[in-house]
């Protein structure tokens, strides 16, 4: 039921005002993923017209489901190589079977998605840290650049094998119009928003302008190789089928099983990719209402809306999409002010589905692959590189080992180093936790670290009496330290008789540090010291009823540190 | 240097009264490793005397540079399982290939280990969590012990090959040499000690007596089937070659790169398993020196002593080898004080091989098989899953998770899946941190969370004034929470016009909160509030210095709480 409230939010909200603005961007983003979507269908080693098929339906399905009133659902880049790297030992690229388990990738990652979102799975987009996203995007652009090397100079290799360091066969007229394309492209990037403003334009449409370059340049090629002035030999797009997609599944059933892999981290990085890419809308207010309380997005729906976008990629013939938000950038850029945008961009690119299709069979592959080039290394960004080589050697060694794991490895060795380096650099500091020695403040009831108090707390310890403060949540990752740091207090102390845990900041002990726990409380009784606990919060009390650690225990359980210190310092 | 002080130390503080317990313990031990090491070979798919030789070496190397005194090196069955499995798709067992290629695999998984123990990377031992172990522990023994089953009632299987749900072949009398096995050596743990006891054996020496029940019944095995009472067609060991294992290494260059994976899991779990059981040793004293602190196992120096025994074990024919729990409780039990009992139960066996070897051969397989069910399902412990139940699902869930894994796919994916589930687990935890809103204690300089103490803070809080204490370290996984509950609060106070982020508890800010951090400063700021922080830690606030987060900072560094409410309070 939140579900539906959730889909209808923004259809019942609707304001009057938000249409030029969405109607504007709905036009823009069309005029943006025409090309796109066929370069991407093209990355992942699929006829163009995939692209177009999976940039129709899957929109419309996360404009009613997802969280993200901006969000731009398509065929994105990384999540095409992932598709091609799947695909690559199945099936030749280009082949009916390709384009069936493409379609089956996409359906099977959509359940993934669905089923996470029905677990309630959503603290998984959790499992990169930011150092590790930006490492596996420097190593998947560069991959993916480098594989549309040989379509920009002419070679007509099949597309979506990446082959590194492979020798490039030049074919001159297509060079130079991929290289012309590009150096068009980039200066487009630098320039043309400045120059259009000049020219008078108004600065908003200006900067619209400039983000349809890439539109005006695959235009302009098409043109050239349409007028004949391109020189033969042209590799173009070709033939792409007019009509709709067809709503109807093809399924190789003997493929579940090498996809089922695949599908489960192409899901994970399908998710990834759109969530973070909504967490970054969420902070920008709707052009059309600045008021309007950005929408943070709700992991669990993203997931829901993600999931069925993708299954509607597979039944309309597409592959896997996933929001982007270079594509979003756009959409809000051209005043996109709720999902309203996305279904006007579908339906005009359904439209130019219906017309005819013979000018798109004219777009010259290399210029199309300078947009994929210009495009990709635009998504690289270098300053998590940059302030983690300062702030942080370890997480900056993490991006270096995740690029270097999609490089070396390909994209599905890539998302697992990241895991495990993500993972990596956590379970490092959350094995140090912080952990007070307190003493009484003179004249009080309050406690504080004796070393950051050592006048206010000098008269209030006991050598008989230890106070610990554990200021973390006690899990497998961090027991040990707890217990080392225990066993090194109380060496430090032989007249010691009581040691007091204090977890007013521990919301959580897992069941590892429950056994650890015990074991403390063994090791302690067996030197003569009793530990006592003091402060558990309700919820982790009433866990730790169920079951016998708190029978085990010698000690008691005080309601405040106070009541410890005043009831067992006079024991000594 | 640290290495080589910490290898002689044991040697130079040696103490007379350790001896007897030292060569006592030798004794049993070697006489349990007899028959064991040959079987885990087995299980491995190895000819037995590999596992001879696997416990002739290492446990030598091991007693000089690892850091546990009573640790016991030599094959298990769970890396045995992990060896089989890895070795399977490369090559028949039994065959030569299969020898080398264990070797081979020793050679990495020791290498691998000597790499991390470089690194420093002795954290990695807090990967698992204590019910993701208990769970694949649960899994292996249940593989193991069905692929005993086959070899149990006499059907000569080649060893190794773990078929789940295969049809048994039955040869009667093996069967009821080997069920007969399985219930004297069960009746055996249950009744020996205590009618040894009663027999007027002392304590000590009737549980070391009963431990040794499986090189009993091994013993009584072999010596039916030499008297020709167990009949025709048992099948044996067969002829165990004599003499030491000569020292070199037989290597097949074109599987360094199929055994690169396997190296990495069962490196990774020859130092888990082998750290879990010096974990429980350490709390036990040395029987010869009750008052001696128990030794904590370095993880560093750990993982350094298991590289160098698995190399040492390549270089001498054998296989991959970690510390044992049971053995090495035997070892305890038997009265071992240092790593001499170690020392002195590999030179026992190395007598064994040198002597005549022929009584060997007569060990009957399903005896053998026996003692591997008996002894791997003696792994098993409940207690964490029972616990779990109870305790906390999410880990009873990971600890299940994982046994199905193991199961399912093989225990490799089981490692796999394991240390997924451990970091879900995690991540889920972490992602929801203690934070607390303070206020000042009515006349001092003190500051408590207002939720705990509502009175005594009552005049203590400003409306323009926000102090929030993190009580965790500030990372990937939980900068969203920070982010969310910041905005919660600061919506909730509409004339709110500074926020105070207090430090004290907070050891450590990664890359990716880091971001956070700024941009949430950034969001703070669109609305008209300006974010401080206090009571930063010296080598976090160091960090912090060497980016410019704290340039964009607006706000100020306090060193107080109370510094930064007597500041700001004022300004409103």
């Amino acid at each position: 039921m939140t579900q539906l409230n959730n889909m209808l939010a923004w259809a019942r909200q609707y304001k009057r005002r938000y249409l030029a603005g969405d109607i504007s961007a709905g036009i823009v983003v069309a005029m943006m993923m025409l090309p796109q979507s066929m370069a991407y269908a093209i990355v992942a080693g699929l006829p163009p017209v995939t692209g177009l098929y999976a940039s129709i339906v899957p929109p419309l399905l996360y404009a009613l489901f997802g969280t993200s009133r901006t969000q731009s659902v398509g065929p994105m880049a990384i999540i095409s190589l992932m598709t091609a790297s799947a695909l690559a030992p199945l099936s030749p690229p280009g082949s009916g079977l390709h384009g069936v388990l493409a379609a089956q990738l996409a359906l099977m990652s959509g359940a993934v998605l669905l089923a996470c979102a029905l677990a309630r799975l959503g603290f998984l987009a959790n499992f990169f840290s930011r150092p590790v996203m930006s490492g596996f995007t420097l190593g998947s652009a560069l991959v993916i650049a480098w594989g549309q090397a040989a379509s920009l100079v002419g070679q007509n290799a099949p597309a979506g094998t990446v082959a590194l360091f492979g020798r490039l066969r030049v074919h001159p007229a297509s060079a130079v119009l991929g290289v012309g394309a590009i150096v068009l492209l980039l200066l487009a990037k630098r320039h043309l928003a400045r120059l259009l403003r000049r020219a008078g334009v108004n600065p908003e449409a200006a900067s619209i302008g400039a983000r349809l370059a890439p539109m005006l340049v695959v235009v302009g090629g098409a043109v050239l190789v349409g007028l004949g002035v391109a020189g033969g030999g042209v590799p173009t797009i070709g033939a792409v089928p007019a009509g709709l997609p067809g709503l109807n599944l093809a399924i190789a059933p003997a493929y579940w099983k090498p996809l089922l892999q695949p599908a489960l981290l192409i899901g994970f990085m399908i998710f990834l990719i759109s969530m973070s890419s909504s967490q970054a809308l969420a902070n920008v207010p709707a052009p059309g209402d600045p008021d309007s309380a950005p929408a943070k997005p709700l992991a669990n729906f993203e997931l829901a809306g993600l999931g069925l976008a993708n299954i509607g990629s597979a039944l309309s013939g597409g592959l896997p999409v996933t929001g982007s938000i270079s594509r979003a950038a756009v959409n809000v850029a051209a005043g996109a002010n709720t999902p309203l945008a996305s279904i006007i961009s579908a339906g005009l690119l359904a439209l130019a589905l219906v017309a005819p299709t013979g000018y798109l069979a004219l777009v010259p592959l290399p210029v199309l692959a300078a947009t994929i080039i210009v495009a990709v290394l635009g998504m690289l960004e270098m300053e998590t590189l940059r302030t983690s080589l300062k702030y942080d050697r370890s997480d900056a060694l993490a991006l270096l080992g995740t690029a270097g794991g999609v490089l070396a490895g390909g994209v599905e060795a890539g998302v697992v180093i990241g895991v495990l380096l993500s993972m990596a650099t956590l379970i490092w500091r959350a094995s140090r936790p912080h952990i007070a020695v307190l003493g009484r403040l003179a004249g009080s009831d309050h406690f504080r670290n004796v070393e950051r108090y050592p006048q206010g707390t000098a008269g209030g310890t006991d050598p008989a009496v230890l106070l610990l403060r554990v200021d973390a949540f006690l899990f497998f990752g961090n027991i040990d330290a707890v217990t080392e740091r225990i066993e090194r207090e109380t060496a430090a102390r032989p007249a010691l008789r009581h040691l007091v845990l204090i977890l007013s900041a521990v919301n959580a002990i897992d069941t590892s540090a429950l056994f650890g726990l015990a074991e403390i409380n063994r090791a302690l009784a067996a030197r003569g010291v009793t530990l006592h606990l003091a402060e558990v919060k309700g919820p982790v009390m009433d866990r730790l009823k169920t079951v016998n650690l708190l029978a085990g225990l010698k000690g008691q359980v005080f309601m405040s540190t106070a009541d410890a210190f005043d009831a067992l310092s006079g024991t000594r």
